[in-house]
């Protein structure tokens, strides 16, 4: 278990180490055992773990022990190392099961455990097989099980339906305390959470919100709407997950309830599920703002092909964009073939401008993402990087003065002239389009995240370029 | 309230619009109040609200009126509102407290209600407070909250000790479910959260947790720690907040007990705090990636001296850099001034080797922070890259030799060779550089997200323009 590391060892790692895995010499007597094909040995290990890192225990096994160990691990336990099961092995596990070779008893617990999952676990279980395996597995269970994975699998993808579960204790709003810990009591071993409870009116139309606490603290003749608290924050079933979890961040929720059109409860959402949102969301932003399709699958599980297609389009769109910066230099040859020496700033002019571009892009792109930044706001935001960049582009010129004099041969005035000349500009320009294309795009309901530095860079590149020549011409010709 | 958005509108923006505010009539409502001065109904419309937005709602009013409405709002409410309220105007209305024409009875309520706040909430409003402030307030405060609040303060920021809060619930593992139910009626109303409980041995040595769920579903006479769900992941007080967060992502957990060095219980940290953390985490990895040194603020609230200070340090360094791409022009000055064409593809191929450079690192750095990549896997990941970069390289050169067929005029066989071949070893570097860069800052504890787009960038160039050169004296001299 992680939490048996050292304070020492964690205080060395402080910044860096944030992988919470297993022990070395865990790891070790694991991989001995499946050397060794020891099953029961590997079997009491794993049940003796907590189930995450049982879950990552079970990936240092061969596929056949994988599937031999986790079958015949007892139920409860099994159910619980399940959820954090890593998707091939779940592939691979449903696979077994839907094999002709399989014995009935084994099928059937299994069926019993998919079962018992809570509705958002098991969900996530049919996302990740292929579609047969899919209709494979529903066809096996229950009516009532088919009909409530059904109901969740037909929301669109990314929607707060989606994501939901569908056991959560409601409450009629005029029952006493009394009545809710007797209700409370009969249903929920069968609910994933009941930390909050969910207060009804008529036609279930959600009214209120209790804590377990609440409940428990409140007298016994007490009715639920007099200690609900109302107005409840909640979410549509069609709503998109992003918007959820910014809801669930503002208002700080555990879990936030999901209602249709008509306001009636339809399920929760656990503060987990929003955390794995939060940190999609981020991982997309991510790969967008460096010119990549999002990925469906982690790096490791990705193949050549895919990842070679996610990047692809990006860089040729930018790649032949570039024809304009060529267009520039021809244009500018005469200039450029008298004055060589201008070719060697090129470089440094066009990354300083990319950089500048960037910082102030990914600032905006960020703050509008968690809510900092609205783009109403894009001329207080352009003044203030008015005045940063006139700042930023006066350090730069004289630490570029400085690195010239000390490092270029052959310098004369006219060329530092035009070398910082161009800078301030460039560093000006690139700063007020690093804030105002990715507004515009939030703007135009695009994703803001597309305007980031690879895109800024190129475009920062043709207008540095281009200013460049433009002020080079007419102080030195 | 966010929530009384239609769905029809919500789908219009499913993707961008994730920001929940309150609407713009209630909106413009408290305007309207403000600019009539008639603090009576504003007090009543944010008495009426949810906190969250009610803390919003009182950054619409003047600075008088936030100090008068809030002061005079009943007591349970204010302090619901206070934790969502934003830092300029906590800071203002801590100035209030302590300047001396407030009265003494305002004052007294004030800190009973700072008294009232959870630990933790009490430490993110010191956390904002310059010093003296923070000095006048713990000193109203009673003794054992400032023993309390002090304790806390004295570990080290984004340290597991410095997010937690010393409100939560231990029982003895000895006690019964009939003991343990009747403790948490008495302390319950006190802590902040009580859905998870903590069982404790003899010396507070933490032994276990149970779910309020499951103490109120057990038997009355069964013993806790014969329900206690053991062992139990923790953190410790020093250890970091990004260790602490990964754990509570891995293991699912709502909320994490800290402990001291000898695994003694001291607090908690709740569920909100840690996505709080995420944000702020993937913030600054975002900040990092584009250059800058994280923010302590946000940007709208960040000043230009500020803004700039964080952007300047990494522009220069990386400007300085380019020295280096300088020298390797000048060096080949008489190749270019003979062949002046060659300049026109320099900015191309910078940029496409800048992007496929910042493609790779982008996915090494967040696949690290998310656990999904191990440096220690550098080789394999090494040619998955390889093989991509081929495959990415070749379509690239076909995208290219078209382009230029298309656009360039005065095009020579021996150019497009030179081109194109320069084209598809820019990529293959940019891509192996970019996987092993940040993999070998991760192993050598510096932070990898410094290995990102601006600096890959700066070492692909002087790597492109060299082998540029090299291939065209090769080819066409």
């Amino acid at each position: 278990m992680g939490a048996k590391m050292s304070e020492n060892k964690i205080s060395e790692n402080l910044l860096e180490d944030v992988n919470v895995g297993i022990p070395e010499e865990v790891e070790k007597a694991i991989i001995g055992l499946s050397e060794a094909n020891n099953i029961k040995e590997l079997r009491s290990t794993l049940e003796a773990m907590n189930p995450a890192d049982a879950a990552s225990a079970l990936e240092l096994l061969t596929p056949e022990q994988q599937v031999t160990v986790f079958l015949t691990l007892p139920k409860d336990i099994g159910a619980e190392i399940f959820t954090y099961v890593d998707s091939d092995i779940r592939v691979r596990l449903v696979q077994h099961i839907a094999s002709p070779g399989t014995t009935d008893k084994i099928r059937q617990d299994f069926i019993n455990m998919f079962e018992d999952l809570a509705a958002d676990d098991a969900i996530d279980v049919l996302d990740e097989l292929p579609a047969n395996l899919v209709e494979e597995l529903l066809s096996r269970c229950t009516k009532d099980r088919r009909e409530q994975l059904n109901a969740i699998l037909k929301y669109p993808p990314n929607s707060a339906g989606s994501l939901m579960t569908v056991e959560y204790i409601i409450l009629p709003e005029n029952m006493t305390v009394a009545g809710a810990l007797a209700q409370i009591r009969r249903q929920g071993k069968r609910k994933e959470t009941i930390n909050y409870c969910y207060a009804v009116g008529s036609g279930r139309k959600l009214s209120g919100v209790l804590s377990l606490k609440t409940i428990l603290l409140s007298d016994e003749n007490v009715l639920i709407k007099d200690i609900m608290t109302s107005p409840v924050i909640f979410a549509y079933t069609h709503e998109d997950q992003e918007v959820v979890a910014a809801k669930v961040k503002k208002y700080d929720l555990q879990a936030i309830p999901v209602v249709d059109k008509e306001e009636r409860m339809v399920g929760i959402i656990t503060g987990d599920d929003i955390m794995d949102v939060v940190e999609k969301e981020d991982t997309e932003d991510f790969e967008k703002m460096a010119a990549m399709e999002p990925a469906k699958d982690e790096y490791m599980k990705s193949g050549i092909f895919v990842l070679a297609r996610n990047r692809i389009k990006w860089l040729i769109i930018l790649m032949v964009s570039s024809t304009l910066t060529g267009f520039i230099i021809t244009r500018f040859n005469n200039l450029l073939a008298s004055q060589v020496i201008l070719a060697s700033f090129i470089p440094m002019l066009m990354d300083t401008g990319g950089n500048c571009g960037a910082q102030v892009s990914t600032l905006m792109i960020r703050g509008m993402a968690v809510g900092d930044i609205e783009p109403g706001n894009w001329a207080m935001v352009v003044w203030k990087e008015l005045r940063v960049a006139l700042a930023v582009g006066a350090a730069l010129c004289l630490a570029n003065i400085i690195r010239m004099l000390l490092f270029v041969k052959e310098l004369s005035l006219p060329v530092v002239l035009v070398v910082n000349v161009t800078l301030i500009i460039i560093v000006v320009f690139a700063k007020i389009i690093g804030c105002l294309l990715p507004m515009a795009a939030k703007q135009l309901k695009f994703d803001p995240a597309l305007m980031a530095s690879p895109m800024i860079t190129t475009i920062v590149d043709a207008f540095a370029l281009f200013i460049y020549f433009a002020v080079a011409q007419r102080i030195l010709a």
